[in-house]
């Protein structure tokens, strides 16, 4: 058995179970990290991460999924990983630099008068558009830019649907699609469907149903690719913000409304796409596992 | 703000957030006993339970659901508050008394080698059989044992189902269902239907999908009304060890399974009925809300 100390923490609802191991380097079994994530039986959670000293960055984010495997990074986790070592004292650097499993990421923390980290900016690198390496079964190499979803609408009871979608990588595939109204589209019918999808999406895809909601304002639901839907997904968000600018909806600096909360989605100049967005301390404890 | 002192605890899966209010009398609003119970932007449960000092018993139990409303009792999260102020050295007595929406409650607590409560029985009071007062509508006045659910096998498409129904209030109604395999029945499916059939069950009822797994040994799965399907429910435990006993399978000492845990369920010669199960403290924490 260990004792473990920590702290619940959530970027628009994507929570995670923080533990400070720059210290010890505790160590966990995946048993013990399904046990921790367990809502009714645990502390609950998506998961866990355990922040640990890097000899590359300021700090490691090593992190876990619910069932206990390991996971390269999470944009709303990074952003509570920042406000954890500013808030906890192990830094006073505001533009501290996380070693994950995608390589070094340099947050931009702002502070509160009361000298605590309340919104973070994380810059998740360029969108990848070329069909292959989305992955994407395409006839050519050429982005894809709102085109049919033709196979759907070939589905016996779906020739209703004449949905149009692009696709973007941002280390994992998304397919984003434009719709009227995501609240009462039918995501956890379609989504699915799609997901599964692997004669066009050879790795299943997360989906992203959105809408305008003003200028340079979108909504989206997410169907998270082996989760169902969810909250909030940060990648999907940046996602999103190309595929919304590449159809010409919007421009280049965008505000998005998720189901958890509101993210600002920005392309910058050098091609990276700035995602900035809150993070939340929920509350903090002591566990036997 | 309010600064809260909680222990997050759990009786067969059923969770919720305890909290010592003995000394101070803590009061909180329904919006932070929902901001407490939510599981991604709080320290989630199913609700919080307060214990205060009583007048009439050793201590109060002051329960309130997930949406912040009031509720009477629960059987699983009574045996917390047993576990909760032996543990914590609130009291050294083995029997307390504990006052609920449904009346004084005297627990028994079974002690470990650590002077640690691992297991409690409660006394769930006397099996409600009179139709009337389940309540069923039905025609006459007689206890409802294995009778035929007619008027769901004459809904379009429900022609196979011939289900049979027992009725017991224990405080709350239940519809007990015996059927062969409780996994594969589709619970989420038929349970609704059930619930919410009000020209039978005016109140609504809770569901229980049972089946018999050895000598005295039973597996239900729960269809709980206005919750849906759920770990574990005491009271429909209860109900299931009546309905078993008066269809004849088995005695009135059972152990059944619940997706869960196990509960020991008997039927005392008093004709009340003694619940007996774990009780686990699973962490403690700080939150402000």
């Amino acid at each position: 058995m260990a004792k473990v100390q920590f702290t619940k923490m959530e970027g628009i609802g994507n929570d995670y179970v923080y533990v400070d191991a720059t210290k010890d380097d505790l160590r966990l079994s995946a048993d013990q990290i399904q046990k921790l994530s367990d809502r009714n039986f645990g502390i609950g959670g998506d998961g866990v991460i355990f922040i640990r000293s890097s000899q590359k960055g300021d700090f490691q984010m090593d992190m876990y999924n619910a069932d206990g495997s390991s996971s390269e990074m999470c944009g709303n986790g990074i952003r509570c990983v920042g406000k954890f070592v500013y808030d906890h004292g192990l830094t006073n650097k505001k533009q501290p630099k996380i070693e994950t499993g995608a390589g070094i990421l340099e947050l931009d923390l702002k502070v509160n008068g009361s000298n605590k980290v309340e919104q973070v900016s994380v810059d998740m690198g360029k969108p990848i558009l070329v069909p292959s390496l989305v992955p994407v079964k395409w006839e050519n190499e050429n982005p894809i830019v709102d085109q049919p979803l033709a196979w759907l609408t070939e589905q016996p009871g779906y020739s209703s649907y004449h949905l149009k979608f692009s696709a973007v990588s941002m280390g994992n595939p998304h397919c984003v699609i434009f719709v009227d109204d995501p609240d009462s589209f039918p995501v956890r019918e379609i989504g699915p469907m799609i997901e599964n999808h692997t004669a066009l999406f050879p790795r299943r895809v997360n989906v992203e149903f959105v809408n305008l909601r003003g200028k340079d304002h979108l909504y989206q639901r997410t169907w998270e690719r082996g989760a169902g839907e969810t909250l909030a997904c940060g990648t999907g968000a940046c996602a999103v913000m190309t595929a919304s600018h590449l159809t010409g909806r919007t421009g280049k600096d965008v505000r998005i409304d998720l189901r958890g909360g509101t993210l600002r989605v920005q392309w910058l100049e050098s091609g990276h796409v700035l995602m900035t967005g809150p993070a939340t301390e929920v509350f903090s404890g002591v566990i036997e596992v």
